[in-house]
């Protein structure tokens, strides 16, 4: 079994090219949670739809999330009612939230409602959330606190970032079956995703981290900063005003206490040194997905450090 | 001001002819909620909804309920999770009951968010449900008990049903101004609607029938029963099945306890006799409304009893 730590957009296109490698059903991600939210009274979770719409071909392949060709009656309407529309949520996507959200309400864990997700857009993959409690991404800039979704839709990232915190953090349990996949694992890959609000939010609930670095099975991460930049996403702003520097060898720092292997771009090359004097093995390749292709090929170059 | 009791498509129809001959803000609507019901979690309350859509010149003109050139992108997604989708929901009707929802749950009245809904769709008549509380009318067949959505839309009227009763009518209370707005009315219209299961579930409510008895206003009712049929809905099925007489003179029977005048339609001349017997004046008149004029007409002729 593959195990995965995913963020969104980064790491949904890096599954599409593990799933064209390795069979879905020895495939296990574990998704961020951190930047669910609701909209509407509504349960979204964005990483995890990301994931799910992606792997079942139907995500918009522009935006990288929401369905392909999706229409925004709904939301028109609630604009009418006076409600906020700066998270756009399609139609068919709300069918994603409307359902979840009664599921939640009977009762049912995340997890279960998510597997039923996966499960109608005919994956076969096994996504499990970091957490079925309440965990949220939070980050604090020069003025106020804000939840991810407000900084990184609304706002457009522009605060400037001083803190992260992860909101349920103290109480938050891996949902079942996230400990025992990791330890279980012939191979764990951290995809390319946010190290800080993506990754990090699943890093940060109590157990996780710690299974990450008790595991036997080789764990290889990719790094999401490519020459000093993220393809999408905010990582590389994030890193910088935390103090982190926003490159490979940043990464690397963060990841270094479980990661064996770390994937850098070519154009890093020069990198690799620092990162090698870390205790990390450092594989230099073309990092950047422009076709499926280059995902599997990516896949194939992740896979490998896992033949020993 | 002329208050109004109503149903769905029947009532709607007429109040569209009312609203051209009466200021909107002289006009007050009480709502039946007793169809009212949960779908994917979500508050819908359909007759409520076919008033403010009609009034808004919003609805559906074919169906009479939802909005027109509505599309149905949501329900098909929620058809792929697994939902139960007999009830057409459209993606902007979904809008009105994500946001009723959510204002609920935030603790807010049916009272206020209907008044929310009323305003958003450019309405100035005041809309109140017969009450804020849950009340939900049952229909039992010779097999089970089902909730009116049940009966009406999924099996489409066929049971054969020997009883009505409305869950939570022992604890229901008007709605703020229900019982202040009949009683202090300059006259009181019936709207065409269905005797038994929506104007019978809002006179059902503790308060609202006596206050009928007890106003000073006139009370003129609209038979919505035309030569033994009507002209939408399963109000002459269930007259019948209940032991009602399925014409004018039932209708006369079931609201003789409060009521002044009964319009009935000219084809049903004949029984004006007898509805006069019980001590009913009876207006004879076209009551079907095929087009705005013969609505605003109809208002008219039920605005003139209460010129004395």
């Amino acid at each position: 079994m593959i195990v995965t730590l995913a963020g969104g957009v980064g790491a949904a296109r890096f599954l599409q090219g593990l799933i064209r490698v390795v069979p879905q059903d020895h495939v296990t991600v574990i998704g961020n949670v951190g930047d669910d939210t609701e909209f509407y009274g509504l349960h979204v979770s964005p990483d995890l739809d990301i994931v799910t719409y992606t792997l079942a071909s139907l995500v918009d392949p522009l935006k990288g999330w929401g369905f392909r060709d999706d229409t925004f009656q709904c939301q028109q309407m609630l604009q009418k009612y006076g409600c906020n529309t700066w998270f756009n949520l399609g139609d068919r996507d709300l069918a994603t939230h409307i359902y979840r959200t009664q599921q939640l309400i009977r009762g049912r864990p995340l997890s279960a409602v998510t597997a039923d997700i996966v499960s109608a857009l005919g994956l076969n993959i096994t996504l499990l959330p970091s957490t079925n409690d309440l965990l949220q991404t939070y980050v604090v800039s020069s003025t106020r606190k804000m939840h991810f979704q407000e900084y990184m839709v609304k706002l457009q990232t522009r605060p400037n970032v001083r803190r992260v915190l992860f909101k349920g953090v103290e109480t938050a349990k891996p949902a079942p079956k996230v400990v025992q996949s990791i330890m279980k694992a012939d191979g764990i890959i951290i995809c390319p995703s946010n190290p800080i609000v993506s990754i990090g939010a699943i890093l940060a609930i109590q157990g996780i981290r710690s299974a990450l670095r008790d595991t036997q099975a080789p764990i290889v991460g990719i790094n999401p900063i490519i020459a000093g930049k993220t393809v999408k996403g905010p990582a590389d702003k994030l890193m910088k005003s935390l103090g982190y520097e926003p490159s490979a060898i940043g990464v690397a720092r963060y990841y270094k206490d479980f990661l064996d292997t770390l994937i850098v771009d070519n154009v890093d090359r020069k990198l690799a040194p620092t990162i090698r004097s870390l205790g990390i093995k450092t594989v230099v390749t073309q990092t950047l997905m422009r076709s499926m292709r280059d995902k599997a090929r990516l896949a194939r170059v992740a896979l490998s450090e896992f033949k020993s």
